[in-house]
């Protein structure tokens, strides 16, 4: 099969730190790839990658602040649809512009839904609905306008998480310092708890990690240690005794999540979003309503088995059941066409 | 001819207040229209115009907030370019987006150049160079690395502007209250010469304001009144005897200092960017290269005959010659198509 793959341009693929789009992207065109495929990818120009690259933007504009993101967005999204014919089929995953091209080409789009930044985008993903295959990456992140050629969970390279039997004292928490990551929240139960408490990931809210993480890190007990890239990131999930996962919003899903089950740690989450699609309670973790619940699982952890945790990850989140997954998308989509290709 | 034209979407058509993109726009598409030509005008939802309204946003997304700029932007410009066979031609005002779309289609664009936001989007521009039919609105703003079709002035609806062959007593300081436009410098000259100023437009810069304007704001000789609509305009430009228009940057075209002639009140500019094409030195206004040139224009006003001033809007920039010269741009691409049609 001839696959554009369109990537994210915020980040470069694969990302040195945060970036899950590019992540999944980078992870999808290196399976394409591996089974044969001819695949080119559409990525700012200092991405890696077996496939053929088609750089548009010098490197992620979230990486260089002098870049203009709304121009290398338009002429990256250009790049690829001038490209169309030379395509069986598009995979997008750069969010709702894409579509906006859609129709004037002939190469059917398969577009992965990585989340909704807004309510209001909502409008372009219905305004295409008709010709569009949407991929939902969980099923709580199904927008109820919308139709679906599937829903298929994020996979992860498990050859890069290592398995930790046993691991150190202490919790962790890992993703953007942001409120709706409940980064407070994951303080006060390690302090509750007595146990220590290493922070790691970008820091997205200012005010708030000011004001609501900072006073309490100590470089003892409770530590933040900044973005970490893919060893960091391997070592810090495996020695963990639970990921501490309290979000407050609905996350479309958590790969930080996944990758802890990866390494056989277990995870405490809040049961919004695509939690509970994700970890079964009292097996791969625990889903907690508060701070409270969320002391008493700390006190549980025992009760999980860890290898049942990798086990978990390895049967459910292996990078290659989401490749073959998008593979059977783009079948169906390419021998049925149309809408009648979703279910 | 049957036209499309793709309007910004920052305000409506034609603008309550500011707008300069969106004036020449409507001014064009009404100018069409009276011609006998089929248009379809892509603007937003509250637009009123003559010609077939395509309407996409619900109104400017600079009117109103809530509105997401990206989604709109990237929607209206679908919307075009998934009707460019029912066109011949396109007329792009809405900067470099439209061009990204450009190659999906077979109608030919021609895009106006109203101005780069900054230097990096010329690489937008640079990247359809090949196959763009660029008009420039002034040669001043003509891009050494593109090749236009045709340099083409603005021009304004003098019916809407009063000839007042003897003003009242005061100057005049119309545009966006930035440093860029200098009302620092209307200011201090409008003080040195101990005339009343008036300043209106729309406040971009809130600092600068606060800070360089605000405070010498007593509603006596120095007042502020905001943006002003149509007849507002139309009545302070008429009633000064001089528009100071002190800029600090290469602006592509002063729409308000053809106003101003248009009203018989001549301009006191600083010769950057297209001034020195649009006013005549000792003519329509002064040229002056700092604030105390400034001054000492001012007591020379006398000197100029704001008959000539009208006169000169008349012959130069009459929205009628604007019109045409658009048209018979628009009736050289279609016989000669192509690069060649480019002189």
């Amino acid at each position: 099969m001839k696959i554009g793959v369109i990537a994210s341009i915020a980040h470069r693929l694969p990302p040195r730190g945060y970036g899950p789009w590019e992540q999944i992207a980078s992870t999808l065109t290196e399976g394409f790839v591996a089974r044969g495929h001819e695949v080119t990818l559409f990525a700012s120009a200092d991405s890696e990658t077996s496939a053929r690259l088609h750089p548009t933007a010098p490197t992620g504009y979230e990486e260089d602040s002098r870049l203009d993101a709304k121009l290398w967005e338009a002429l990256h999204n250009a790049a690829v649809f001038e490209r169309a014919s030379e395509f069986d089929l598009i995979a997008n995953h750069f969010d709702f512009m894409p579509l906006t091209y859609s129709r004037l080409v002939s190469t059917p789009v398969v577009t992965t839904i990585h989340g909704f930044s807004s309510p209001q985008i909502v409008a372009a993903y219905r305004a295409y609905d008709d010709i569009a295959h949407y991929v939902a990456i969980s099923d709580a992140n199904r927008h109820p306008d919308l139709h679906y050629t599937a829903t298929i969970h994020h996979g992860i390279d498990l050859s890069r998480f290592t398995f930790v039997p046993t691991p150190d004292d202490y919790l962790l928490f890992l993703g953007r310092i942001h409120p709706d990551k409940g980064t407070h929240l994951a303080v006060e139960v390690a302090r509750r708890c007595g146990v220590p408490l290493v922070i790691a990931g970008i820091v997205q809210d200012e005010a708030y990690f000011r004001e609501a993480v900072a006073p309490h890190v100590n470089g003892r007990d409770m530590s933040y240690v900044g973005p970490v890239g893919p060893e960091e990131r391997d070592r810090l999930l495996g020695g963990a005794r639970a990921l501490l996962h309290l979000i407050s919003f609905a996350e479309p899903f958590g790969l930080s999540v996944v990758e802890a089950l990866a390494t056989g740690t277990p995870v405490i989450a809040t049961p919004l979003g695509s939690m509970p699609e994700i970890l079964r309670d009292g097996v791969t973790g625990w889903l907690v309503a508060d701070a409270d619940q969320a002391v008493a699982a700390v006190s549980r952890l025992h009760l999980i088995d860890r290898s049942a945790c990798r086990a978990e990850a390895v049967s459910r989140f292996d990078a290659e059941r989401m490749v073959d997954a998008h593979l059977t998308v783009f079948e169906r989509v390419l021998t049925q066409g149309g809408p009648e290709s979703r279910a």
